[in-house]
């Protein structure tokens, strides 16, 4: 596969107000009760199409620890037989084989490591990761999920970057559940 | 004209990462060249029609401030002859008949003077003004339209507040400039 068929898309669920989690790492907010009839339904197949699309995950340590912490409360892993690539120093407990950890240059394990590896490359958070990405140009796409509730306080999607960064909307879309999804290709300079 | 016909809407326009200005106020980056074919024009008559449709407008001082120097670089005044109502205690310049400052208890004055007087209330910001609102719970909806582009820092369009606010998407709206708007009514607890 060549490495121009990849595509990196940062990827976030938050709050209104710009959200990805509670200060103290909770997203029990994520389960919202809205119901918008204008909106598309999340059929089973249609979630499962979207997952089997996704070719690896790439993610911070503390949205790993999230996940191992839903796993653990009998939720589930979200991510299938996927790789999960998990950007730390530190040593996390590896619970499946298609775990890898990383530590190290992030731009050249994305564009040398995994674009000719994979093509659809989801940066499953948190913000200090997909900022990380944004500063570094790596990524080819945002997709935003906004839910509809206010939780006042928490951790932001993005860090604090010091130039703008040009935007295409490439498409909206509002589920019966409330959520909004936007995605937007990253304009290169 | 009853209370109850009134509706306080909270208006941002904000970048994807939730700044509605730059650290020093300045708001150059809402002009984007964003194309998104799939979008809703704005043309004349509609922008029209819907500034006729709101009747008066609260805003905090710093807001007012922006539009003045809006208006002394020559961009007019984006308030028509409708009432703009300016949140503040300090000495301002007061350059037509339609502003009327105000200081002092924010909920009676939008619930026992506004409400009776004016139904499309719309709360123009800034980001304090907007979490008082919030905060008070004098708000009904709430508008955020998303530009797309990215800033890095900024000031944010909620100061943090206490609890979480529930939220009913109402309306999705995608532009050919590529802003999307969202409207949330605010659900009382």
């Amino acid at each position: 596969m060549s490495t121009e068929d990849s595509c990196v898309t940062i990827h976030m669920a938050a709050s209104l107000d710009g959200f990805i989690a509670r200060q103290d790492g909770s997203v029990d907010w994520l389960e919202t009760a809205d119901q918008y009839a204008g909106g598309e339904t999340l059929s089973p197949e249609f979630i499962e199409n979207f997952l089997n699309s996704i070719d690896c995950y790439v993610m911070g340590s503390h949205t790993y620890e999230t996940a191992l912490r839903f796993e653990a409360q009998g939720m589930g892993w979200s991510y299938g037989d996927k790789s999960v690539f998990v950007l730390t120093r530190r040593e996390l407990p590896r619970t499946r084989a298609t775990i890898e950890f990383h530590a190290g240059d992030l731009a050249a394990f994305v564009n040398d490591t995994l674009r000719p590896r994979f093509r659809k490359i989801w940066i499953a958070g948190g913000g200090a990761v997909c900022t990380e990405c944004l500063r570094l140009g790596v990524a080819d796409e945002v997709s935003l999920t906004v839910l509809p509730v206010l939780i006042g306080s928490g951790i932001r999607y993005f860090d604090h970057f010091a130039n703008d960064i040009a935007l295409h909307l490439a498409d909206v879309k509002a589920y019966q559940s409330g959520m909004v999804e936007m995605r937007y290709e990253i304009l290169k300079n």
